[in-house]
């Protein structure tokens, strides 16, 4: 019997507090006198309780998983908004949400975190928060957001140098990141419909063109979404690989980069499970995210991905296992280590 | 037996003397003095049909192609270069040669048109260019860039009034567009790689939030490269447009969008083709394009998309019809009106 982690989930039902001190924050930008203290973001365990009993864990049980690795509300990450220090103290709020989440329901979530990021600034700011979320919060992975300018992709790609600190610190402490960006404020991408699945495209097409995992060996990225439009053109994708050439995509980024399964519908996860190896692919449903509805066509809700890996003709046996748990456990070592010290 | 047409080929094939005359041209934008003149490019019938009979026609004929709707070189394009009139310039000599190879070949290859965009022009400057391809040069579609900014993502989204009088002048010669980017001049997005996917996934994403089709029921849009990342994520688009109360996508966009087959393994064909009504989906290689080799894993090429037509247990009797041939005569009824004229 495995364990059912989904990796992907936000916490997106957060209590109305914390989006009326974002508010506040953000009207804080303009005119200082706004800006409100951290202290004055007051929301107790009873109402993170609530939050979450009544959403995701309701959900989770109802679907029959264990697990979610847990992190900031992606599309409320924004980090387009303010400056670093905006950015920051936005970052370590939304971390201790999280945490604490963690803290309240330990055999049902552990964290992972957003960053500070702030476009145009140095991404290696970011480092002392996410020392932070490891050491002091138990996070076990990140999310690294590679368009910070929110659809204006003014950053460098994540091949850059700059990048390369983040990587240290993921290397150092053996902590994947999840590629994902937030909000789009560019009118010609639709945030969850465009801005998510290009910047997913995008980031894998980044490491395909670059030697990053020559530099960084033991690095890991979670592409989300079902790697965007990754696996649908993965004859594309390895062509152009061969045009470049670069060794078999197996061997240049396969050891290093690997997708969830949230994608909604069978044909979708059945190709996904054909194309990419077994061992690449971890299971997530971006539960309670941006669909949210029951699909016409099934009865069933449209991100209750784990029904197409119990329904596919392709995922069987062990495989299911791997997609499940034992994956989740390599690719994030610090949760292994967690559920171990549980006797899990 | 059905003709079969590729509805997306480009000419990248062109002589030598045509790459050497744009970088003639981008030099004059620096330096006036530099600016050659259009007459300076001489290019003969000899070496327009060389340039086909060795490449396009010849695998044309290999593969068992027999018509291809042929439009300038997409990543030549690039409508960030310049002002109106350097895009103007270029756009008519691009257009000429494509409307010349289709006289040379006229049972091969018909002309559909780049256009003369420039980032921040009015796009309605770019209408005589198109009612100079329609009328006098026989095309039967046009290729239309979302970005021609070439990366940056600065135009309003296809839905913005501002494109309403390229679509008032489609709908009244009855011409279908084809959304396609150029080459990407912003570091974080490959050309072919990503760029092209992106823009394929937004501007699905930007008709499905508008209603675009409401104020223009007969417009037509084909979505190349396979539709982007958008058929693996048919419930992802089906959920989002059921949060936003849109009707089915079969009525709020399948009338009017259409994608090609330029998918290059057999698990990204059978997804499309499963996933997408076979009504929507138009035989298509992209050849000779981004992905130019052969297959290990197969020992054909790539591209060579009616290989994973002919091997689909999916796409089967009249179905094969209407994808190689009765979708494209629906789609570009000028094309269908050519091919009456020569009892086909």
């Amino acid at each position: 019997m495995s364990l059912i982690i989904d990796c992907h989930g936000h916490y997106t039902t957060a209590p109305k507090a914390l989006e009326t001190w974002r508010q506040r924050q953000i009207a804080g930008i303009a005119d200082a006198s706004l800006m409100p203290w951290v202290s004055d973001l007051k929301i107790s365990d009873d109402e993170l309780r609530e939050s979450i009993e009544q959403n995701q864990l309701r959900l989770m049980k109802e679907r029959g998983s264990d697990l979610t690795i847990f992190s900031p509300r992606a599309s409320f990450m924004a980090h387009h908004i303010g400056d670093f220090q905006v950015s920051s103290t936005w970052a370590a709020i939304c971390n201790e949400l999280c945490f604490r989440v963690a803290q309240l329901f330990p055999d049902h979530f552990i964290p992972a975190a957003m960053l500070p990021q702030s476009p145009g600034v140095d991404p290696a700011t970011c480092i002392p928060e996410l020392v932070k979320c490891v050491e002091q919060f138990g996070n076990v992975g990140i999310n690294l957001n590679p368009d910070p300018s929110g659809g204006h992709w003014t950053s460098k790609p994540l091949s850059d140098r700059s990048w390369y600190p983040i990587y240290e610190k993921m290397v150092e402490y053996d902590i994947p990141a999840m590629i994902h960006v937030s909000t789009s404020c560019n009118d010609c991408f639709h945030t969850t419909g465009a801005h998510y699945l290009n910047a997913d495209t995008t980031a894998f097409m980044q490491c395909l063109t670059s030697d990053l995992f020559g530099d960084f060996p033991t690095l890991k990225f979670i592409i989300p979404h079902g790697g965007g439009a990754v696996p649908y053109h993965w004859g594309r994708f390895r062509g152009l690989a061969q045009e470049m050439k670069k060794p078999l995509l197996k061997d240049h980024l396969l050891k290093n980069i690997f997708f969830d399964t949230c994608v909604y519908h069978q044909p979708g996860i059945d190709l996904l499970t054909k194309v990419i190896p077994v061992e690449n692919i971890l299971f997530a449903s971006e539960m309670i995210g941006a669909v949210r509805g029951i699909d016409p066509e099934t009865g069933y809700y449209y991100d209750d991905t784990k029904r197409y890996i119990e329904a596919s003709t392709i995922v069987v046996g062990d495989d299911r296992h791997k997609i499940y748990e034992g994956n989740a456990r390599r690719v994030f070592p610090r949760l292994d280590t967690a559920l171990q010290a549980k006797e899990l």
